[in-house]
């Protein structure tokens, strides 16, 4: 099939980009980190885009090149490791940019997890402090590297990871190790050398290395109740009737290579290593509406005040990649119904291509009633269902899991979805420290669960029926009551004011204003309404970065600190957080693009122009012990919807919902056999 | 089958209570507005449910006394209509006490609606009115009758009809005759005489009564595009294919008489003419949670400052009755898979027993992904799917549907998920009218969509492991930075704070703050966190009403001013807008009970007390044309979850998802065929 110039590289491309590559650093060993594919440049695939249907000659002219972006490490003869980014041109396999990223560190994958890992348990220093510990026999130590939250207390030229240690109690290699943290850390350099071993606290008066230990530090809880694997549980609910999906005539959709069609929308999947789903040039009834969507950057800080966990701070996108750490996906297990899988391809260190099977789904959904009106005065009721088309990716970042996914609607709405599940990170506690940790939960006898924050960004680059939109905000008012120059004589009349963002900045929700976020053309009038047309945001309300604004935390999510942004949009400008953020020091984020580009006089206006919406949305989440072992997803949802784009609803033709087509069943069940009047079921 | 004190009044206990209260009115004319269950004191039942199982005998002895409420209109010789409530003692076949409400009015049906609709059509002055309007041939006058909200411009001793006429276009009977609003209203008096004709404003700047009209009245738009009925529109989509849910070994869940038991729930389905659906005495595995749940109140004001707009104010439940408003839900049409239905019972005019068929439905959905995780060392993942419990009625109160569920889960929590649907509520405007409304949206031609709100209010009466609650607020803050009292060093500390609240009142919501309300028993301490066991509230957001506090709308929706309210527990207090809604004049909500509890010395403690939880919910919705001709539902949702009540994820135990049992079916569509480039449909 013919590649489209939003389809991300072939494993043959990725193999291609490195061959061109390799030759430049003869006699260096050189990482692969990333081979992905450049997306063209706007104002190029906007051409091609136009060119519309079926131009099949036209569109090859105005085809964008097809170029790879590459960052590989690259070890010179001093055994220095120098980050490039390169950018090669895959038309005529010739190499465009090559650039020495001074002071940045690339994204770390498990490989190198692996390694460091082993490294620390093969370390002497570890090993002692492990004998130290005389953990139970059959116990194992665990090492979990966590990328470093930089707390200015390292020297950051290379990367250093931090290691945090548990222990698997049980003789099975998916025991919950998160159950039993141990009370030992230790740094481990890009070389793979453990250079610092901590003590940490254990109590909410304790500090690191603190010398007293009034604790018997061998002391750990029964096992039971923190394990979430089935063979490590004894009980399980067999009360769950099978319940499934069929679709005697198939999917309502169709998929044609990277191409989705459903029910007047149409888009293209696209996938990379960080961003991991991404969706392209999103139409409905062959109307622009979306440029493209994708999660920009999740920051998850900790709130324990306590060195050393304040370099727990994990960049889920920057650090580690939504990408590489997609679930592959079964069938039968994470969805229901009839699934289309998508596989991505990355690259191995060495420059390989590496498949990555089942990332992306897609599937239906019923999503209970669309629309309903019963005439009173006939009692005939109309009733359609709405059928959502989803789009999934699933990741596990060491601990935690994540559910992303796109749902496209009839009504021409679209929203995405978060769910967090997954194991919390832990910290270790005195099994006999009695009293509560102002800034954590415990779970576990000795298992300490620290409060955080999620924060995601998502990135919406709008194309509301054309490229030049404008951000509005709009807020319902009360009118003035007993004011002369106001017809309110009853004191009931509201209206709604809308004010339109002139710059570049971010800005705050406001529920108590009724403040709604609306992406607008101001170039098209509705014909009926008269007003612009649009897409109004349905953001997730949230708390923001609880971290100080003079902390590293802050200084390195500056998107965190406001709920929605507008920026002008730059080909290349996909992070909120910047694009090098492991171990980053600030300064690199939107907000500081934002006071840049105003200091150095570039645009910053953002009134009817091609611009990018961002929304910061997330949690504060404090555990409860409801979310241990494991936890029951956590739902978040962002709604896109239509604010007077259409001259109707656009789900009115959805057909009316029948028993013909659904084949329900009637229970008729034991509630007509007789029941005892005992009706209170023992405690 | 028995009758448990929760069950609503079966036919021959509305028969009985007839027959008993006759004869007290021998003479007189009377209107049975109500003959319904008076749920039985708390006290009494509380002592009732702790007997537990299986003590049958004892269960008999300890029986509430089984007590009809009824309220009724007997018609005076002087013909005055007088209220009275009575109360009725069904086991022992007396009544208990008979009470003339003096100024306070009965709620409104749809049989009288319609008297009050053939009066006015029938009236001579309101013909002529219809004749000067000079109506397309083939056009049919319609009157629809609203409950009068109050403005002060009537007296309100006598119920007083607010009559909006539209038209019907085309000759059908579900043709949508909310798309011609005419721009004459009248009033009808309680005797179904017409007492006033009105000429309403068509403009921003026209007033009621208005000689001016500048426009032709007689121009309409064209039909097509207002129409939702299937037999009024020519395109239905055909590309949705058939979505079914089969369970082949029946559902999950049991249903014997009204209590329902499904994976560790059980609780009991009650009904009644006002609040419709209504849940009492909830369980997890035999562990009280909540007494009762119910939707207390919904209002729906319009901002529309123009007489006569402000009388459009209305209390869909006080005045209407979500009950006696339910839909007869019909099966395959308003959910899927296996459905059991729930039957209810009214009363006629007259006395006599009116069944309500199918006003509840019960059925399983499923809900996605529970928990997930994957072991990254292993690649081992474990999945399970969250199967939910719905719980749902639907109500359509004249041009509206409000699709109200409750779903349980199996990780404890419930929510209660709210969809608007149906039609705008319509005002007439000058089709050749130029430029927007300020608190409207022109959704066709000539047809003006006033903002409004929609506000309600979720009555939740906790039983927190027993009936001593307290509601805490949880707030997350930073932790003071560069404060030598305090151990933050990175400044990324931050700790919860909870007030718990002492006395009655209504607070806000606070998403800066991530403040949380939590209802927690005090006396009752989780082993493993150290900390009050809780269920905690997860609200949906919502702008507060907007109409200004002197103004009637206000004094009548006090409800309406905070999101989260704490009251102390009352026998009947089910009403925050007060019992009689209809043409209240404010004073009667919950904010004037609790200062007049507090003004009286009554105690309005409620920290460890049997407390009730009012959550005011909702939108403020300013039309989109998307909205039109019928809306696609807007869903709210607010969600109740365990806060530290259990030691662990309540569903834990949850029977990983397998393929086996799903049969989930996998896409080999056209994904393999060749595709054409062309990928971009035509405009």
């Amino acid at each position: 099939m013919a590649l489209h110039p939003f389809d991300p590289l072939r494993p043959e491309e990725i193999v291609r980009a490195a061959e061109i590559i390799r030759p430049i650093y003869e006699g260096q060993a050189i990482n692969f980190r990333v081979i992905t594919l450049r997306e063209p440049p706007k104002n190029e695939m906007v051409k091609f885009l136009e060119l519309g249907a079926c131009r099949e000659s036209e569109l090859e002219k105005e085809e964008p090149v097809r170029c790879a972006r590459v960052e590989l490490i690259a070890t010179t003869r001093g055994g220095r490791n120098e980050l490039f980014e390169l950018l090669v041109n895959l038309d005529e396999n010739k190499l465009m940019s090559q650039k020495l990223l001074e002071g940045k560190h690339a994204y770390v994958d498990s490989a190198y997890m692996k390694e460091v890992e082993a490294a620390c348990l093969a370390d002497k220093r570890v090993q002692e402090e492990i004998r130290k510990l005389n953990l139970p026999p059959g116990s194992t130590p665990i090492v979990e590297p966590w990328t470093y939250a930089t707390d200015g207390m390292n020297d950051m030229s290379e990367r250093v990871s931090m290691c945090w240690f548990y222990c698997r109690h049980l003789d099975h290699s998916d025991a919950n190790y998160y159950a039993y943290p141990l009370d030992i850390c230790a740094e481990v350099s890009e070389r793979l050398e453990v250079t610092r071993i901590y003590h940490i606290p254990c109590a909410p008066d304790e500090r690191i290395n603190d010398e007293e230990r009034a604790y018997d530090r061998r002391k750990i809880h029964a096992t039971s109740s923190s394990e979430y694997h089935p063979d490590l549980r004894s009980d399980s609910r067999s009360t769950t009737k099978p319940y499934q999906v069929v679709q005697p005539e198939g999917p309502s959709f169709d998929v044609q290579g990277n191409r989705v069609s459903w029910e007047k929308w149409n888009f293209r999947v696209g996938f990379n290593y960080r961003e991991g789903l991404t969706l392209h040039d999103i139409r409905y009834e062959g109307r622009s509406v979306f440029y493209r969507l994708s999660l920009a950057e999740m920051f998850v800080p900790y709130g324990d005040p306590r060195a050393p966990y304040p370099r727990k701070g994990a960049f889920d996108l920057g650090n580690d990649g939504a990408g590489i750490n997609a679930n592959n996906l079964q069938l039968g297990c994470d969805c229901l119904g009839t699934i289309k899988y998508f596989d991505a391809w990355h690259n191995t260190q060495s420059g390989e291509p590496m498949k990555l099977p089942n990332v992306v789904c897609c599937h239906e959904q019923d999503d209970g009633i669309l629309w309903k009106h019963t005439n009173f005065r006939t009692q005939n009721a109309v009733v359609t269902r709405s059928r959502i088309l989803v789009l999934q990716t699933i990741i596990t970042v060491s601990n935690y899991e994540y559910i992303f996914a796109f749902h496209f609607a009839q009504d021409a709405s679209i929203s995405y979805e978060v769910r967090a599940t997954g194991i919390l990170s832990t910290a270790p506690h005195h099994l006999d420290h009695k009293g509560t940790v102002p800034y954590g939960t415990i779970v576990a006898p000795g298992v300490m669960a620290p409060y955080h924050q999620h924060l995601f960004s998502l990135r919406i680059d709008p194309a509301i029926d054309g490229h030049k939109n404008t951000l509005a905000i709009e807020e319902s008012k009360a009118m003035p009551f007993n004011d002369a120059n106001v017809h309110n004589p009853f004191g009931v009349g509201y209206y709604s004011e809308n004010h339109y963002i002139e710059l570049e900045g971010g800005f705050d929700l406001d529920i108590s204003k009724g403040r709604v976020f609306k992406i607008l053309n101001e170039n098209k009038t509705n014909p009926i309404t008269g007003t612009p047309i649009g897409y109004k945001l349905v953001p997730q309300p949230s708390q923001m970065l609880l971290a100080h604004p003079d902390s590293f935390h802050a200084k390195r999510s500056e998107f965190a600190d406001h709920a929605v942004w507008v920026t002008r949009y730059g080909d290349d400008d996909f992070f909120p957080a910047g694009r090098y953020t492991m171990q980053s020091s600030g300064g690199d984020g939107i907000a500081s693009a934002i006071r840049r580009r105003k200091e150095s006089g570039d645009p910053d206006a953002v009134r009817n122009e091609d611009i990018v919406i961002w929304h910061t949305f997330g949690s504060t989440h404090n555990p409860r012990i409801e979310d241990w072992p494991v936890m029951p997803a956590e739902k978040m949802v962002v709604g896109l919807k239509p604010v007077n784009f259409f001259t109707g609803n656009p789900g009115l033709d959805v057909a009316v919902s029948t028993q013909d087509k659904n084949k329900s069943v009637s229970y008729n069940g034991p509630a007509d056999e007789p029941a005892s009047k005992c009706c209170v079921p023992q405690p």
